[in-house]
């Protein structure tokens, strides 16, 4: 693993992934201190917040890191404004098209990475200018693809189709699983699941807990006619999921899912009628309890030197 | 790899899926003459039809190999019976419950893998008594389980909740695969895909040849309400997905469905209007044209001594 760690001046290719309501300062600065790259979650986030965030990462850290942004933020402008200002050398797009914002931020000198579900995506990235893409299969928790394409059948197809290096993202949760996607080509990882269940995740104790619980099967891929999304079954993922079973349109899971329910799940902690989002890989965490950045980092390059062939 | 080449007395850990449409005498004793390990799918077949395979296979091989037979076999008694009698030694049971044919089939003398889609199941054929499980992801075609683990998180939850050896299935299609699953824990790979699209499948040429151009995100998981089942997309399974969109219910889905799709589709041939089982490995297979088993396992052989780490 090697192009990634130049690209962004880290130790080991281990990037955690920006994720609503779970990655503030406090998670990102811990990664980047722990040789890894850490990244901002600006979707949760009013750019005043995301300024907030970005100088206190910065107190916190001599390490690189970065910041998430999700293409269809509201105030994308602003935002993007703002983090060029503060001087962000590297930015994580997502959900959306990378045409429009790639080479405006390459300009800016910034390191571009775009999140891609198939290979059709990740040649648009690389046509854009990305430096790198992040390849995220249907595993991976919160938002997710169209295709379904599993990590295991998503990275070769990247990897085959563009010649950027390729981080492997969904179903990451341990060393195994980082050797694993390393065999199928990937040059780095990005790890959501196991990083927002850690001590210095922004999320609500009780969601995390919650997540650390969890058996096979209890997240599900749900609201596909709105954006799929891998959710944990609760209650109001089963008022979800009767109503999808019963053929509701858009507009009427649209008015179930309403404002705010990914806060109200993740950051306030309401298990019955909050969004929680996560992976599939929470399932191998049962027991674990929460754990440090820094103990999750060396558990994971332990188990990855541990499972060298 | 160890337990598993040792429990079947073969060269390689690869078994061949005994799926229906596809798996005659002609490609089992083809994978089996390869050094791997040949199924022949009983699901498509009338007793004795399955018997004339036997029959065929065993001249045709002096190598093992064995009969898949899915527990919701109509003449489950009878074709047990006719298995025992005919003298195979390997069988892998799927769809139901393990519990009431195993220690049948063991007190026989008959090796018996039982097949998984989560780490519960896994320790329910451990205690019915099975050799080994093939632990299979949401990735692989066909009929499938309602968890939607993907083989990269599934494979290491199987592992850590049995002490059988593991046979991955779901998403292999390469010698790359059949490493990551290694690494993951199993000891061998049960590869479905791409041996149904080789010469000595017994599918129709165009369902081969139309699975040999798909696209990532051209095979869906559908049909949940009745029984989860990986189809390609074509008129058939629009029309399914548009019911399905609307809330039908399972009497109208089954009515659509109706009878023989599977056999009208990849035995027939009829792209449009049967029903086209095949995983997502398919999208890695483009262009890669109907090769012979020999070919494919000379191919993965070299890609998985090439990927050591």
């Amino acid at each position: 693993m090697n192009r990634i760690t130049q690209l962004f001046g880290i130790k080991y290719p281990i990037v955690q992934g920006g994720m609503v309501w779970c990655s503030g300062w406090r998670l990102a600065s811990a990664v980047s201190n722990a040789g890894g790259l850490g990244l901002l979650g600006a979707g949760s986030m009013h750019p005043e917040t995301l300024r907030e965030h970005i100088r206190k990462c910065r107190e916190a850290t001599q390490k690189p890191f970065g910041v998430n942004i999700p293409l269809m933020y509201p105030q994308i402008d602003e935002i993007m404004q703002m983090v060029a200002d503060e001087g962000i050398r590297i930015v994580f797009t997502s959900a959306g098209s990378p045409a429009k914002w790639t080479g405006w931020l390459k300009e800016r000198g910034i390191t571009v990475v775009h999140v891609v579900s198939s290979s059709k995506f990740a040649r648009k990235a690389e046509a854009a200018g990305v430096d790198a893409v992040v390849a995220e299969g249907f595993e991976a928790g919160g938002h997710n693809g169209r295709e379904e394409t599993t990590t295991l059948c998503l990275i070769p197809a990247v990897c085959q189709a563009v010649s950027l290096p390729v981080i492997a993202a969904g179903g990451i949760a341990t060393g195994r699983a980082i050797r694993a996607v390393q065999v199928l080509g990937a040059e780095g990882v990005q790890i959501g699941t196991r990083f927002a269940l850690t001590a210095e995740s922004s999320a609500a104790e009780a969601f995390k807990l919650r997540c650390l619980e969890l058996e096979e099967g209890d997240t599900r891929l749900m609201l596909k006619k709105l954006a799929p999304a891998r959710l944990v079954r609760n209650a109001f993922s089963d008022e979800v999921n009767a109503a999808e079973n019963a053929g509701a349109g858009e507009d009427e899971l649209r008015a179930l899912l309403g404002r705010g329910r990914a806060k109200l799940g993740m950051f306030e902690g309401n298990l019955d009628e909050g969004e929680l989002e996560i992976g599939q890989a929470s399932a191998l965490l049962r027991g674990k309890g929460i754990q440090t950045v820094a103990e999750v980092m060396q558990e994971l390059t332990d188990e990855y030197n541990a499972s060298a062939q």
